[in-house]
């Protein structure tokens, strides 16, 4: 996505010099899970395109390494139900409608599983409790955040007009300094995914790459 | 706007045939301050262009009319800051930076007053302590919405993919049935309007618009 | 407990006729796991004397089983943490830390089980992410709820003073009619439970025991 | 009240060499206000024994001036609800029927005002919204400590066991170092304050004294 694009959103902060150190950041990855991305998942037909427009999995990857070799803190954030999907109302509608009629995130299953190359390590943290969209509304995330003294939240993962953007927008309005990076992030509609950014993005984060943020990390 | 726009977006819900019960129904109307609705507020000029394009402040008056007519219970939801806009960071960044450096929506001016087709009747309900951006995360809104066992929760208002949108995620996220009014919202890009009607508001809420809504409340 | 104490209290409500619709009434069990409910477990010996003092274990088998029978919500409310507690402060004070130091309530050990005799069906909800106190605050128990669209909630568990206080406080702010057993709770110490009871129950919620509860579910 | 009354509570923190940071230390007045301070306040008459037990008037006086010599975030919470009561359920139960039957902090009276003791000046932060105890269940508290990176809350007020005590359980919730001053707070029953001291207190914050958290503020 060319630079320009974003500096026409009309609330877009000024581009700081980018200072992160460790020991206040975590890397919030949001469902990287089977399901999502990767062969015989059932939402990855959709995201597919944006996968490869973005090249998320791979700069995913890199950052995900990186973040480990600097000591911020890793935490991963996936979706899940119990078989039956009973945590969802039996007369649902929305994107949780859609969620329960697929049967999709199903706990327990290769589906709801963290994908290979994301997987978590024996003491990143893994939040509980995601049930909706937001990566707030359910779980202990901020409990986990608030307990380390994290001051910056790094943001990436699927949909990037879904669940990544609730939890930046609740990210920002609990405080912290949120950080979305375009080209780890993933949609069904790869328009949609550069739409949001562009004009939503700029209001409660500081929209970036995987490029930067890998040379934002304090030494 | 065409309606076959919205099939197009991934995770649209199906068109229920809407039927509104007053008891169980709130309008919550965002923002209808001068700032945004009024010509000499600062963010009018800004807003202008969408307001005339969808004819906001005509078909928001007639819904607020109707609402009370059928006697729902209506919620005004604005936004403001004491002088000096001390609630906000020293050294904010995205929305509220823009909000603080422009020093919108001062409390006791003509600026944060909800404009005169939209006044408040003395019984209505005013939301107090909306500092953020989201209507439910620093305000009584919830609170009084569960005191009342409101089940559907009607926005409209400003800005569309600010906290309109922030405030139709978290309502989602909360168990009600959101609807939100395309042709009752403003913001900065009329585009920008469109396209996250078009990418989000789909997964969180009904959208539909000014007529559809009131032909949906129960005689 | 005789009840003319409770008359004392000075916000206490006028008892009411209790009648508890089954569809829209959640029994939420607090932390029945064996690290409080079982020889063996680490704060067994604390909470044995106020077991004994209110027959808590025999009681609350008795209402779980009623629940079940007249077909409510059944949520089972347990706390824990991985190995390491990396989830609580570096530095916690307070109750925290003496579950860190305690290494009390590690997921995949025994202690962190629901006893036998609370042991949940396979179609028994589980909330997941208490990594806290109050049963909400980092749970996905009030998303559980509200998509279920329950308007009763029963507490009972541990501590009485503790996380069933902080759960009762928080559901009565959230709207619901909140009932709590005096007769299914247990806490360190039997006179602390019986003075939280006294002073602070009847402001947040309607004080009842097992005995009434089970009688007040409609047929 | 003798220190020794608080090492019997079960979960005592120990008592740190408290170190008050003034530029991350917020002091948080909770419901200061005629209708419980002064003569001809409705529940004057019922906290007056409190008030004189502990000499809470006094003592919270001389706390504000010192944490507005030190220059510490001082912040003012009160409650208060619309002629009326709207906010309110119709069909209220526990403690806001109470206030809502007594026709209690009606917005815009002298019963509502902050007392002139502890009146506020033009640059302290009032917090909005409060229609509920917690004190920041509804309304902009969190987000305000948030945006000036407070890490320290210290409590006083009104009712220890009802409002105050919510209040320090939903910051030690959100990962705030929380005190609580013993000799400030005003209660229905001034044992009551003392056992809710003596049992919960401890749980979720440091409990101390008007004196100690003066000398504790950094120089």
């Amino acid at each position: 996505m060319a630079d320009d694009e974003n500096k026409e959103a009309p609330p877009a902060p000024e581009e700081p010099a980018i200072s992160l150190e460790p020991s206040k950041t975590a890397f919030v990855f949001i469902e990287f899970q089977n399901e999502f991305t990767s062969e015989g998942g059932k939402l990855f037909p959709a995201v597919e395109p944006s996968l490869k427009r973005f090249g998320t999995m791979e700069n995913a990857a890199k950052v995900l390494a990186k973040a480990r070799e600097a000591k911020c803190t890793v935490i991963h954030c996936p979706i899940e139900f119990e078989k039956g999907h009973n945590e969802i109302s039996d007369r649902p509608y929305g994107i949780l409608k859609g969620v329960k009629d697929g049967e999709a995130f199903t706990a327990g299953t290769w589906n709801a599983k963290i994908c290979e190359s994301m997987k978590p390590t024996e003491n990143e943290i893994v939040v509980k409790g995601k049930s909706g969209l937001c990566g707030f509304a359910s779980t202990n995330l901020d409990f986990l955040l608030r307990q380390r003294k994290i001051e910056n939240v790094v943001l990436s993962g699927f949909l990037a007009n879904c669940c990544v953007e609730s939890t930046m927008r609740s990210a920002y309005e609990l405080g912290y300094n949120v950080y979305t990076l375009k080209d780890c992030c993933g949609a069904t509609d790869a328009d949609g995914q550069e739409a949001c950014f562009k004009y939503n993005f700029g209001m409660f984060s500081f929209p970036t790459t995987s490029d930067v943020i890998m040379k934002s990390i304090a030494a």
